[in-house]
């Protein structure tokens, strides 16, 4: 296949994940894990689509907090995330205004008219080939003008979905076909009515159109939308870098602030209730390629296989007995006896247990630890860097201690902490430590220290990976006690 | 009451209580866990007759490899604690044999005839006043030449207990009951049928009787064990320390080994097979207080208050609707939803995670890891010692972690590791270093370094806690690496 130049690939990566807390965190979402399969959600959804569409043409939206661990987490596909851009909502504003500001964005750069594929950036699908092979469907009815949309044929009553019901088809192996009407989450009975009656099926959220089609739909049934966006694009004409994160972003402050006043007004509204029920020129392509938003811990069940006795068990697990249950673990050990139908997830500061019936509720638990400004809510205790990653193995009161692995090559940013000094003490690899004018090896079993309020760096010379154990010392120990001087990734602290 | 002079309290500390892993460990049996109230049952059992036999008088028996732990942990009680004499077994032989050993240590001591109280380490009595009361008519049946058991009053058609069956009394208020059987666990009918009748009681195995007595009887029923026993006494009378765990045990190795050929030539047999299923003179005193053998979690329910929905919940805990089940978590965090009848055990390296009709099987998890060699069946994480407690926060290849906390005015021994050097890093409190022939102050925010073959020495002389971390390099990191020199608290490597 070869590449579609006037296509462009938006990836809408705005989501908090909470239901698959405590995997996912705040400054972890569902799309940077990786639930099943090779690679992360994110990336998985970015390597589907690069093969057909240039770097350049995707475009990740997201909001400003979660920027920078977006730019990390796609650092690791290589030269093409360099040229991937992303796009920062001022605020999140549900899916039509995201979309939307991916439009005027496109439009701003390309002469001519061009196609938008919309995906989430959180679903799996596993048969990336299928997926291209129904694109090209997609694709050829948005250039006759129709919002297009995938369908999935539904395999179970599932009332957590929308549905579309389409004409009904003599010929089942018709892929296109017109929509109807979008229905929200039905109950079971319509649910199950719907299975039966063979026109229904799941809306996957992943849509194809022209840019102007959409454009001008948005004018038709958001008007209020379509003047603000109109209104942000006359601006980025003129400054096209304001809402492109780059890490070192150097916007134009007055600019940027107009754009959020503007951004800050629109209404919350999704594109499916925003447009898509409200068009007449929706058509559905009916995927061929298997799909699942992994909702839940219980729609692991559909993508990871199991053993004979219905379980899925991953990691530290000693089991006796238990049936149809998923227990997944790191390095702890999690001991389980009889259990059925349950779901236990373990992670080095928190485990969550769970009927599976009661999966869904989890969100409960992240509204209880938001609520009390709980870490458990917000971090996790091994995060990734673009250097490589640190884990928190422990903490207290004036004190904490990572181990940090540096990968070959590497190196941290030249920093200064204002209110907590660091021991360094190296287990494996040749560490090159700057400190103030200083410049020096540290071998394994060696350690040395950085006052506070001293210029350092940390950095991996060799062609093994560095590890170090880290004893932070100080009243206040957040990650943001940080001025970086120079760093090899763009991150400063404006 | 004043304390009995003749009344020795004999304290049965040999098991391994894997029964309630992950809390407890080979190296930390139940014993001595804080399960319930406000100390370890071990030390419980001790204060239980502190006020009335002399420390002098109290004998822990227990095998050579939970000595050294029994002796710091029993060191929280005080000066008592030094007069307290532990007896060890060469090997675990069950009950009969451990009993035989303290009544010839007892003989060779006393002149006259002597009371014995035998008892678990590892039962609670939440009401000791109770249990004293009912003592004193224990030890006049003893003094009548009886041997006395405690028969507590079913509440249950238990089948894990065996049972006493007494004469039968229209009298309820007689509590000192001629026995006329032991009966063997039973099935759930039998067990139902018991309780109707009323003469049945569970079989709590604490005894009472004279030393003679017991000798006589064991001489009767277990003529070889008798024999034996006989033969170690011969040996005891000339070298009394034979067998005391003194930390520094300087024993005749002629003696020891002797002792050690008699003991393991003796059949492993329990005192209520041996002896009180076969005597005639068995008088079982009905309890007052209240008793609970703590078989296995679910036996929580019997002594920890329960919240409205049946829950107990201590530590970090976040549940959602959940019912009568039983939560223990320490600093980390346990998110539930909605169990029911469910057990959650979390410990910093394993969490059990068990329906509370399973938990009995807790000990097929612990044979697992037995057989695999794992450090969860034999240590734990947190470990206490005589000058305070080590935790080990991680460890990895040439690595391990440790936040030690030392107590004020205590200290580590004078040692020397061969195959590790360790970091020290102070965190709170000021730490007194000694580092070959170099003594010197270590504070807050400052580290030093023992490389390996050093002889050194860590030393709180401050009047607050000392927390360090320390990280151990090198290619063997296990705690039997280590040569002591001096020590506050009477450990050798020897």
């Amino acid at each position: 296949m070869i590449y579609m130049d006037k296509l462009h690939a938006i990836i809408l990566a705005g989501g908090a994940g909470t239901r698959f807390w405590p995997l996912s965190r705040e400054s972890l979402p569902k799309q940077m894990l990786q639930i099943a399969g090779e690679d992360t959600l994110l990336r998985h959804t970015i390597k589907r689509i690069s093969g057909i569409i240039p770097p350049g043409n995707i475009w990740i939206v997201t909001t400003e907090d979660k920027a920078q661990e977006i730019k990390f987490h796609i650092g690791a596909l290589g030269s093409i995330a360099k040229e991937i851009k992303i796009v920062l909502e001022p605020i999140g504003k549900n899916t039509a205004p995201a979309i939307g500001l991916a439009a005027i964005h496109i439009n701003s750069l390309s002469s001519g008219d061009s196609i938008m594929l919309v995906m989430p950036s959180d679903h799996l699908i596993p048969d990336p080939e299928n997926f291209l092979s129904d694109l090209k469907h997609a694709v050829e009815a948005a250039k006759d003008g129709y919002l297009v949309t995938f369908g999935i044929k539904p395999t179970r009553p599932e009332t957590g979905y929308g549905y579309i019901k389409t004409e009904k088809q003599s010929n089942q192996k018709i892929r296109v076909r017109k929509v109807e009407r979008f229905v929200e989450k039905p109950d079971l009975n319509s649910a199950e009515s719907y299975i039966l009656e063979g026109n229904y099926f799941w809306n996957s959220g992943i849509f194809v159109w022209k840019t102007s089609k959409i454009l001008s739909e948005i004018e038709l049934f958001i008007p209020n939308l379509y003047q603000k966006l109109k209104e942000i694009e006359s601006l980025i004409i003129s400054f096209p870098d304001s809402l492109i994160y780059r890490g070192f972003n150097k916007q134009n402050p007055q600019i940027l602030k107009s754009i959020k006043i503007l951004y800050s007004e629109l209404e919350s509204i999704s594109i499916d209730y925003g447009v898509m029920e409200k068009s007449n020129d929706v058509i559905m392509v009916m995927a061929s390629f298997h799909w699942s938003d992994l909702g839940s811990f219980t729609a692991l069940d559909e993508v990871i296989e199991k053993d004979p006795n219905g379980n899925i068990f991953k990691g530290n697990v000693i089991d006796i007995g238990s049936r149809n249950s998923t227990i997944l673990s790191g390095e702890r050990l999690i001991a389980t006896i009889g259990l059925n139908e349950m779901v236990v997830i373990d992670t080095p500061d928190a485990t969550l247990i769970t009927p599976k019936a009661k999966a869904q509720e989890v969100r409960k638990i992240v509204e209880t630890l938001k609520r009390n400004g709980r870490q458990e809510y917000l971090f996790h205790r091994i995060m990734e860097r673009p250097w490589g990653k640190y884990t928190i193995i422990d903490q207290g009161d004036g004190y904490k201690i990572k181990r940090i692995l540096i990968n070959p090559k590497a190196r941290l940013s030249l920093q200064i902490h204002k209110k907590r000094s660091e021991h360094w003490i190296v287990i494996s690899g040749i560490a090159k430590v700057t400190k103030n004018n200083e410049t020096f090896l540290v071998q394994p079993n060696q350690s040395t220290y950085i006052p506070k309020n001293t210029k350092h760096r940390l950095e991996n010379p060799g062609s093994q990976p560095l590890q170090i154990i880290e004893v932070q010392n100080g009243e206040y120990l957040e990650e943001d006690d940080i001025e970086r001087l120079e760093d090899d990734y763009g991150r400063t602290n404006d």
